[in-house]
């Protein structure tokens, strides 16, 4: 098949491209570990060239994730909530490289809700947008931050951030609550228990408090070492519920999860306890994004 | 003066000891930051002996904090609240060390709540002792680990913990949140705001989304680079300060502070910002503590 673009995915801790078809099928892809914190001296370009040595220079490029920060490639400035195909579309920017490629990157999307402090998305925007078919509602992304997306009209008209990925990660590797842990894998035993305090943790006490229950459920011995990580995974999760349940008040239709397997699926799990539906989003979200916008942009035809 | 007994705070991260006379007043100190995690091979009697050097071998210690943990000296059990003098001075442990000294271990306190996981305190007991003249009533002590602590007849019944210092500290050095501070000093500018913001975090999305308010307004320029350590720091405060209202419902009489003035007085003002009335504890209520234990179990008389 004929390659009709390329679509980078350049992200904080990962890179990847890839080679599409016009039908949108993935032909080639090139991605390892090299996110944009591993740049150094600025050295986008040239690293991007290796990545798609021997890709058709003429084929379209197509961008999206924190490449477009202000610690990317080239900062694109936030399009502002409400926004969507139209609107990313519109404001996408164009750099021609040395070695002769276009590349078109998209902005990211903020959004400032009444006595609330600013809230952005860079790279979910174009997941939901490759996401579209599941029409309105709400999709909710996962990884390191975790992002409650409200869609209406077609378009992102609110979201917001919760640090639960980086949270976990962080409590983890630095504080007292790792000290006992240790759980081969994430998810198994301490989870449920975990997930309903973390729900429950608006009327006894708030976070700050919840989170010392992993400390002592490990003294005590109520919960085995192997299963604190799960039980405080499943704790992080519950207060993320709980807390975008009160903004969201998600209804009868399904959330749709964006995001790896490996993360995507214990918070369906998460979502189904606490008496929510969900339904997956497509693998490739981020690819029939940029297919979306290059076709509204006439680049691909 | 004479002195009457020594007494041993010794805690995670600090060794204090104090040679007391009969009236309460401490005639010495021997202080640094050789806290029970910086000692190797058990090595707690040599350490002490080493510390206390030239003190009458006579004289009774009586000792509190973590050393009485599992990771101290001697483990002794946790007394169940409700604790008072009368439990707390009943389950001393006593060790006779090779030097010839008598140290007395003071047992820490676990609460169980309905349905709730285990809590415990190791060394905030004796500080409550020691802060008597308060009377029944509500006390915080504030530290890595902060504790809210309910009086009733003279007897510890109910407490709870917040990691807040110990999330502040994680956040700022681990976390994305940490790269935008460049404040010297943390209490200023910001924090107000951040006070407000995590008082209210409850309506808004819970604390794993209020977080996130820490870089973007850093990053839209909403608050300054060195002002953002001191949004933070009121923001955990403000998430601990509105837990804690829903469980201990704080009334007229003022809340007592216990915990060096760095700590205790931006406390205080959180409180106050919140329509909370404040006092400060004795600032030796370790030693009073322990004074209260010696005489009621006779080794001071």
């Amino acid at each position: 098949m004929t390659p009709a673009f390329v679509a980078l995915d350049w992200g904080t801790t990962s890179f990847r491209a890839y080679l599409v078809g016009r039908d949108g099928a993935v032909l080639e892809t090139r991605a390892d570990a090299g996110g944009i914190l591993s740049i150094t001296d600025g050295a986008f370009e040239a690293t991007f060239d290796a990545h798609v040595a021997g890709w058709d220079v003429g084929l379209p490029v197509l961008a999206s994730g924190m490449i477009t920060s202000r610690q990317g490639w080239i900062e694109v400035p936030y399009a502002p909530a409400p926004a969507g195909l139209d609107e990313l579309a519109g404001a996408v920017r164009r750099v021609r490289t040395l070695s002769g490629r276009e590349v078109f990157f998209v902005p990211g999307v903020s959004y400032r809700g009444a006595s609330r402090a600013p809230d952005v998305i860079r790279g979910e925007e174009t997941q939901i947008l490759g996401a579209a078919d599941a029409g309105d509602g709400l999709f909710v992304t996962r990884g390191t931050h975790c992002k409650w997306i409200e869609v209406a009209g077609g378009r992102i008209v609110r979201f917001a951030t919760f640090m639960t990925g980086e949270l976990f990660a962080v409590l983890k590797e630095h504080s007292i609550l790792g000290r006992l842990m240790t759980d081969s894998e994430v998810g198994s035993g301490g989870f449920a228990q975990g997930l309903a305090t973390g729900l429950r943790q608006t009327d006894g006490g708030g976070l700050l408090h919840a989170l010392f229950s992993v400390r002592t459920l490990g003294l005590f011995g109520d919960i085995p070492g192997d299963q604190l990580a799960s039980y405080l995974s499943g704790l992080l999760l519950g207060a993320e519920i709980a807390g975008a349940r009160t903004m969201f008040k998600p209804g009868d239709k399904p959330i749709t999860i964006i995001g790896a397997a490996a993360l995507a699926e214990p918070f369906a799990r998460a979502l189904a306890l606490a008496g929510i539906t969900s339904q997956p989003g497509p693998a490739d979200a981020v690819v029939r994004g940029l297919a979306q916008i290059g076709k509204s942009t006439g680049l691909i035809t």
